[in-house]
């Protein structure tokens, strides 16, 4: 092991003062010998590592920390990554044999892409929470979907005109990576390997890897294992602070599918953020109400461990995300109580369609948490709330948000009853694809868009803009109005077609 | 009275030094009651004010302030309120007589909802000018506005499909809540007494209160008062930093009717607050124009008191916020002069109408403000505007502005006509209502959502994509020849409708 | 020559101490007399100076830097310019016979619009890479080009409704000044001279200036000279700190034609900016990976000078802004190679149109730079790219968007196929003006919009919700189908039109 005090002398190693005496700070003989190259081919990543925790304390000293402060959950790290502090070598070098993508690079076995199992060798608990999470199962959730496949075709796919149709054919695989797998995560596949000419040290062989590059909450890791830390826990800076500020959550959540962040930043909540966020503690563990925050980020509501004044545990750590959320509001095509398994393409609605709802509104019952579940975890949110919020209050909100998740059902149902007429008369084909045709959209516009976003102000920001005009019940009104008319104005000129209408 | 240093000894009271040495800080007895248990049971709220400058500093210390520093505008403040900060008691208990939530709580007539009356006993001037403000009013310019009251229902209003047609029918109240008035304000009512089983004190009752929460700028308040002062200055902060930054307004400025927000947000002024706020003074009153800031935000141009680097005021703090205003951009249908009264459900077109303009552009003269009180608020404007720019720059850009006021009513004037044809050749149905139909709500796109964007980017940025591409004059186009498209087929294939259509 | 001490003891003049002993500064004393009234007239402008750079260096000082950190790049400045800080009659009566709003001023020879050949003086090399950016000629190449005329007026043009047309006739000049031209820059032209009574110094003459205020990039200045360095580098403040913000870019940069600013705050790299930029350091030159910044703004793709930790240069610093750029992805109607000439007016596709591309795809190859030239940017671009990103992942990330160019031009292909197909059978009138009806609209949604968002979010998050459902391939898919609709509704009605029609 070399001292850090050697790499010093190298002039390229400023180390903050994070927690521990600089004195106690070592470096595997790995990951030095990885810096003295990087350093000079990737001074960004070499830098962000730097600015780290990762490589400003050992595990055996993170593991010292008692109680809430603590960040290492495995009681258990192998002895010899105890000493020396996170560096290249403990991440890229660990487990060998599970990586597909792992070769021999400079007398090392190395390999690219570090997964969530790599990871929990000290955050054990975060990786076992994070596994019964949706989001670890969002390639499965889409791509093992018979119907939302037909509705990704239906997006992404292939054009062609033909006879007066537009045809979606399957989509190409860079344009996936791009588009639904950006998020979802790409299935991560080693296809060969290349020769490359590098500056620094020649030629060198490394791995191909299929649908890399890829930071997907559900990538599927060379490893077997499912997700990316660095979604949201950037690499190689793996900063709390980064994770903690909506800007994170927002990369996913920012269209008018899932319009978190913006209804997020016109609430009273983000409004206090944006104006205040500058003064507080974004590092802290445990995370101090009214101290270190005086508004809740996307994290405190749904991940972070919360102590109030006296250091009472408000709400526990969580990264399975879901276990404080008793409805999924993102509608398909109605929201419903959650899932209860992570892997959502085993549920069958009552018409056999792997929907979580009928489109007459069922939900698909034994497939979702129950009222008691939704009971706990609507506590369990509300714990938050109630620390600035009197009980009145929280419960005046809570009111309002399920009687909109009624309303905007309502609402969806009307626009599916239209889109039933449409099918049964003829006028648009539901069994080749049930969203390719331009009336098709305008249906999945009102429940993926408008009933989303007003759902999401609702949630989040108790009401506003998004709930009204800005792609809120406005813009729902206006397209199942629209859906009506287009309907009107094709039984009147093509009566034949509308026997079968009962509306 | 106990001092603060008791608190102190509890451990959960660390004063910020916020003007006055911590020696003369007192607390009123009542109020610390109330933190006794309050800063267990709502931390964040205690929190909140403890950073406050509210808790930091006695009415009497306030009222000490000489000239353009002093924030206590009252000239006379109760001597039983001067020698304490102004804590928990002496707003909720401000006036126990007036409020219909008063309730007897731990052996003190205690009120849920704080109004600006009780803010008034020492922020007298801002309650007043507040009071003028169409903002006061939004409740009822919103609820007593018949013609209002069809748009309303025409995007909230609960839906039905029967016989070919969607009928929105009334909207109930927590839709109402959630949407409108969620800005507008609710009207608050008590209903009722409930015993609720606290974790702290046991059983205790409370008032239970109609349309809570809200902080709508309009609320319709338990002692017949209009407004929420922490619309603004949010509770328990009261900060004047967040008033002053541009999120605050953003809560209900960023939808496309009003997207004042978006456009600052892509303006130079805008560039200049993000890119440079960092540095500047936010709390400083007197607010110095280049010292404190270097470029406007919402309160400098609406709302706060500016001096010059040699102290001359610049523009006197106004909560009438629109007195410097000689439009009213928002256009109803078109954009018009100011409204004389905050009460703008007394307004009649020419045509009988409650809306400031009529269908054919006519504005309704008697009910707004004359050329002569336009150009006062001009001038008072521009005063601000004068201090960076030279008087050819503010003329050139206000002559734009207002030829964007006259073409932009221009195009609402071709809009209205194509509409008015499909009402009169029976395509649309204006009598029941002129906003529910897919065709009329193409209609409200155009005035509601363009003429309007196009008008604030115009005043606030004096161009830039909101004038063009963002949801500017293209949409506004755009949205114009697809009414015309619509008819024209309709004209078409109905004819025997169009008889009476002249165009 | 007044020294800076002088200005001190009046007590409107704090400077802050930047890079050189206060002992140094000088003022001219024309520059001292400008100040002398408008630091009372126009403190605001004052102000913004006085913090500037600017202010507290003299030309002579800032070429004593050697190297990379030097900031004035002409080599020889006129000996009289060199002993004081640039101050304002330093710029304001630079070249005074070359600018047409001279004007006489209190014995001074003033002149209002500052050029790019004045900052020239000291700046050469950026004002003569900045005239081989688009940017520069950005006005010729809109108000030049008689294709684009036309779409100008079917914006922005004074509206009038005809027997069932709407017709859209030339927009008047400060409608134009507002719109496209607030960003690509007006003409300006000296129209008179005005006496205005000014408060501080009575009866004054000034010039009357058509086309002001404007800060567009490719205004057409009283010099001849084109450009506005002010456009990114607000005046007075010259801040390099704000020019390497992304909102600089916003200003002009974020309406659904090019969104670069939205797709930028919804990528990693925005979200690192967002969360983390507050402890970058945005004034150093040159700018070092890691250390200053740990993710790229647009600045550091675009323009600025980059050094990696080893102060090796990584990128060189360029005010052309397309000489990293092999691609320029905003479509006319497809995306293409680079021009070759910054006025791109003269750009003829194969069909005689002023256009890069043939409505069939054929991109117009003689005007447009050639494989070798888009090797050598893209090679450019990723310099910086590799800094923090492997080789692997830098050639995935670049695939995929030259996949995304690929198939979004495909899909534009089929949208324009339809118009042809509309145009073709008479059901829209492609003569006049292609882009004047409902239908042509949609079809120029597809390309200029959601096409444009695509790429935008493909080359600059290399994916993400503005590639699916915030304005993207959703969005294209949905108004391809729309699009189709259109056509196959009017075939079915009126099939005597559609002989013509292929498909």
């Amino acid at each position: 092991m070399k001292k850090i005090s050697l790499l010093l002398c190298l002039g390229i190693f400023l180390l903050p003062a994070v927690n521990s005496p600089a004195a106690d700070i070592s470096i595997s003989e790995a990951s030095s010998e990885c810096i003295d190259c990087h350093a000079s081919v990737h001074p960004g990543i070499v830098k962000d590592w730097q600015n780290s925790r990762h490589a400003n304390i050992a595990p055996q000293d993170a593991m010292a920390v008692e109680g809430p402060a603590r960040k290492v959950s495995s009681k258990n790290v192998p002895d010899n990554l105890k000493g020396t502090v996170v560096g290249c070598a403990e991440c890229h070098m660990q487990r060998p044999e599970a990586h597909a993508d792992t070769f021999e690079h400079n007398g090392y076995e190395i390999h690219v892409v570090v997964s969530p199992k790599d990871c929990s060798t000290c955050h054990s608990q975060e990786d076992e929470q994070y596994s019964k999470n949706l989001m670890a199962n969002a390639y499965d959730n889409l791509a093992e979907n018979k119907l939302y496949q037909k509705l990704q075709r239906s997006i992404i796919g292939t054009k062609k005109r033909s006879k007066g149709r537009i045809i979606c054919g399957p989509a190409d695989e860079a344009t996936k990576a791009e588009a639904c797998y950006y998020c979802h995560g790409t299935k991560l596949k080693v296809v060969g390997q290349e020769t490359r000419d590098t500056e620094a040290a020649g030629e060198l062989e490394f791995p191909v890897i299929e649908g890399w590059p890829n930071q997907g909450v559900g990538r599927v890791n060379l490893d077997g294992s499912l997700g990316s830390c660095s979604a949201c826990h950037t690499r190689h800076a793996f900063s709390i602070e980064m994770a903690r500020k909506p800007d994170t959550c927002k990369e996913c959540h920012v269209g008018p599918d899932v319009p978190a962040f913006k209804v997020y930043a016109a609430s009273k909540h983000g409004n206090i953020y944006s104006a205040m966020h500058k003064s507080w503690d974004f590092s802290a563990v445990p995370w101090t109400i009214g101290k270190d925050f005086t508004a809740p980020t996307c994290a405190v509501c749904h991940v972070s461990l919360l102590v109030n004044g006296d250091e009472e545990v408000v709400s526990e750590r969580t990264h399975q995300m879901n276990n404080r959320l008793p409805w999924r509001i993102f509608g398909l095509v109605y929201a419903h109580p959650h899932p209860q398994s992570p892997d959502t393409s085993i549920i069958r609605n009552k018409d056999g369609q792997p929907l979580p709802t009928s489109l007459d509104g069922t939900i698909a019952v034994e497939f979702l948490i129950d009222p008691k579940e939704q009971d706990t975890r609507r506590k369990s949110m509300q714990a938050a709330c109630l620390n600035c919020h009197d009980s009145s209050w929280v419960k005046g909100h809570w009111q309002r948000f399920e009687n909109t998740i009624q309303k905007t059902n309502g609402d969806i149902l009307i626009a599916t009853s239209i889109m039933g007429d449409i099918w049964q008369g003829g006028y648009a084909d539901l069994e080749t694809n049930p969203f390719d045709e331009a009336i098709e959209k305008k249906w999945t516009d009102t429940w993926q868009f408008y009933a989303n976003t007003i759902r999401f102000a609702s949630a989040m920001g108790g009401g506003g803009d998004y709930v009204v005009y800005a792609n809120g019940r406005y813009h729902l009104t206006q397209a199942v109005l629209e859906m009506n008319d287009w309907l009107n104005l094709r039984k009147k000129f093509d009566p034949s077609k509308s026997k079968g209408i009962k509306q």
